[in-house]
């Protein structure tokens, strides 16, 4: 029979709770009750669990991951592929939602510093990333995003630039020539990263890019992309294609063109970017750019914890996560 | 200027971590050290950072969400709820992804100890609540979702038979007669407890519940709503409506529906659970029962709040979330 805590701490005359706190190392726990409770565990032969035998290792085990938004599909996705990448090494992920405040950002740096975590996987939307560098919180950290942290941080990243470039390439390709662009406003570098690809490539094909047809929106949600559609369709010589910073700003404008009878992709031909589930199960179905999900989890999972491993002088190391276009119903019918 | 970390570490001549680890209580720290840091913290007149201060409180300030699956939009929208609920507490939320495997939800439990948490909202899929109760965790747990455990933990739900008599009741009202159900094998109860509502609300309409009509799929799903319809429009007699348990079931429906070229509603209707975001910009857009999601927020955060401040000893609370039928274009033209 497996010894329990309870059974602990029925010989050793104390409460459960006293017992946890004395394997856990709580402070404020007088030497007396400590070692009557340490006696006790000899006796019965408790083995501690894993949480109490990682704190005698030095390490928690558990590691945190902030994004900006939860409810955000790819940020969910993001949560639950490093939650699995991790639970394959072993590691527990606490997520925090910092909803791109500084503040919460900063409680990220500094108050996690409290927590038994042993390192932060941070997508910061607020805070500059060559900040980070200077707050004083004694954890690892692995950057995901758009912006480094002037080499000070490892980071995890897509290719921002070049994968706009192949949206944009494909649309062209399809014979468009009024390509519009939602999202150029993005926060934490995404809008005018990914501007640069979408320019890039009407300026290979010899397209002048139209100020009238890159779109800031306020934000990166559905909403954003059905209101920046709208606009779209009321100028004098509407788009003939769209591609939209994320999937999200997509399916929104998708439910515009709906509402307004036009055809996809024959009127207008969309395309998005993050490959959320949501996307590929939508009528019509949505063209976009698929990072490779496991892949960036996997190494901002792996970097971390080489970090936390201790190698901690080794250079700063900045990963392209592989991304591809996946064509769909919106730019094929 | 405010002092910093650094400068404490310079007074005391020992790096930030060490100071972070006296400010912190960490174990393995000389009394020597420990003496020198906390001068240096009184000259320098230092006032440590709120995981700091929380700790000489005895509490944190960070709570715990396990829900079972990131990456579901409604988990997802409900972690985003509950984090905004706390944070207008001052509380800071870590959301862990228990995969609904028992070993996560059991490190939830028990592994949860050793984190600097102040309680926990658990969303249990396959460790049955009632046995919740016997674990040997020391913190405060509110249950979210359709079991209770005993009487033993404050549980925050919606009426799920209720709710499910009022979507069956709804596409009955349309004259729809052959109404499917798909859904009725998910987990934690929730498959169950909703057929229960379904065939009552059939049976109030003098209707005959049709097994052939009920289906469990593998999971809770895009693909198995999608695949789950696949198997009813193989019926020789197929249904006229659906009532899907959740609304990423209905969504999958939606899609196969629109690749077999049928209308909805006039073919089949088409009925969710959840009122995630995508159901609302989904052409068409999707009928569905509302939880009133900031209700369920507010009242879990504040039901664990209060258990944290010690109201440990008062009933057990089981609080019913406010819901709604909001009614769109998969079953009104």
């Amino acid at each position: 029979m497996v010894t329990r805590l309870s059974d602990v701490a029925a010989r050793a005359g104390v409460s459960v709770k006293t017992v946890s706190n004395v394997i856990n190392d709580y402070p404020h726990i007088t030497s007396q009750t400590r070692a009557k409770v340490q006696a006790a565990i000899e006796e019965l032969d408790y083995r501690p669990n894993v949480s109490a035998r990682s704190l005698r290792k030095g390490r928690s085990d558990f590691i945190a991951l902030a994004i900006p938004e939860m409810a955000s599909p790819y940020f969910a996705e993001l949560g639950a592929a490093i939650s699995r990448a991790a639970k394959k090494r072993g590691i527990t992920v606490l997520i925090d939602q910092t909803e791109g405040e500084a503040a919460a950002e900063k409680l990220v740096l500094d108050g996690m510093r409290g927590q038994l975590i042993d390192g932060i996987i941070f997508s910061p939307i607020t805070t500059s990333p060559a900040r980070i560098g200077e707050t004083e919180t004694a954890k690892p950290i692995v950057l995901l995003g758009e912006r480094d942290a002037g080499g000070r941080l490892d980071r995890v990243a897509v290719d921002s630039v070049q994968a706009s470039y192949d949206a944009t390439t494909h649309l062209i390709s399809l014979g468009r020539r009024r390509i519009a662009a939602i999202g150029v406003g993005g926060g934490a570098g995404t809008g005018s990263v990914r501007r640069r690809g979408y320019r890039k490539a009407l300026k290979a094909a010899g397209i002048a890019h139209d100020p009238a047809l890159e779109l800031a929106g306020t934000g990166y949600h559905r909403e954003d992309g059905a209101a920046s559609m709208r606009e779209l369709l009321a100028l004098p010589e509407p788009p003939d294609a769209v591609f939209c910073f994320n999937d999200l700003l997509a399916l929104g404008a998708l439910r515009t063109l709906a509402d307004a009878g036009l055809s996809v992709p024959d009127d207008v031909a969309v395309v998005g970017f993050d490959d959320i589930e949501d996307g590929r199960y939508h009528s019509p179905s949505l063209t976009t750019i698929a990072p490779d999900m496991e892949w960036l989890a996997d190494h901002a999972v792996e970097l971390l914890l080489d970090r936390i491993a201790g190698n901690g002088e080794a250079a700063r190391r900045d990963l392209t996560v592989p991304h591809t276009l996946t064509i769909r119903e919106s730019t094929s019918s």
